[in-house]
């Protein structure tokens, strides 16, 4: 049986959200977000940063999210959550799917270290600023592409569940200005899905 | 024909690599490195906050680096540089693929910000020295990897396209130490593909 190795509040949700939405079963070692599990000699056996997810399948064991969203669905997915590589949203759904780890995601984990992680006389302002920037010019054009949109590329798909899982994190950040009424009504269209809240909530 | 938009110095290099690498012909639009040209009206129509690379390939314009290979080579690659779902190389073949973006580009990134692109006295010394030790931390599994092979999963695929372009960005920031043998082998093997020093001389 697949095993996802997990902690909360970190990119782990993805997975736990993506084998919730293909209705598949999967073991689950959660951990605590905190050196003393994820630093661990054990944990990194697993990932020698000490970073999640990590999913064991067999003799199989693989980290970086989007590597384990793309490993499930080639094995497991049954051609769900992406489209054709000859349908006309294949190319979006390829975009969308790499905006998540290539500009997104950058800023928020600055925005983490200089606003939660660093203890408060090592937080820098200026880069927090900075990061801050950065990210509200990132998720500007997603708000465009959602116009007219429920999901990313239309339908539901795993770019939701890689770019969207980062949105989410930006709004809860308080990074998301009600200006962009399509971002901001498409991050409530993602909580509001089953197999969002089951991966959130553990 | 596939059209790709590119600078110097960029991630943009990666998409003339694998160009390259599987022999297909392309049209290049060159632009400096430069806002003048990448934060030009022209091509933030193409990527709205002025990046490279972006591929056009007839009505389709896609950026991001990781998205435009992928679609190249399902679209144009008839199965090269990539094992198949079922190969044994198949979950590290993805998890180097993504391990890119994910670990080694946002301290790259930094670096460059702190070291080259910001004006000397906005630079800050202990972001730098932070994204530094992630970074030296980052590329040592990497290393490990690469004993006994010459290339990440073994025969030469997309992921050193991705990762291994990264990993030669470290070395030339003077981030990869002389105690990482495997890894100086590694991208010395990289760069003497002609494929790599056509994409990194343009």
């Amino acid at each position: 049986m697949l095993k996802l190795h997990f902690a909360p509040n970190s990119r782990a949700g993805r997975i736990v959200w993506l084998l919730e939405e293909l209705g598949l079963e999967y073991e689950l070692n959660k951990m605590a977000f905190h050196p003393k599990d994820l630093k661990s000699e054990e944990h990194r056996r697993r990932h020698p940063l000490g970073r999640v997810p990590v999913l064991d399948d067999g003799d199989v064991s693989i980290y970086e999210s989007g590597a384990i969203v793309e490993y499930v669905m080639a094995r497991y997915g049954d051609g769900g959550l992406k489209p054709a590589v000859d349908a006309p949203e294949f190319p979006e759904y390829l975009q969308w799917f790499h905006y998540c780890e290539g500009m997104v995601m950058p800023p928020i984990n600055t925005i983490m270290v200089h606003s939660v992680l660093l203890p408060p006389d090592r937080r820098n302002p200026e880069t927090l600023a900075q990061a801050q920037r950065l990210l509200g010019r990132a998720v500007a054009p997603v708000d465009a592409a959602l116009e007219g949109r429920e999901y990313l590329i239309g339908d539901f798909s795993a770019a939701d569940i890689m770019l969207g899982h980062s949105l989410f994190m930006a709004n809860r950040l308080g990074q998301v200005s009600d200006d962009l009424a399509n971002l901001k009504g498409y991050v409530k269209r993602l909580e509001d899905r089953p197999a969002f809240q089951t991966a959130i909530n553990l």
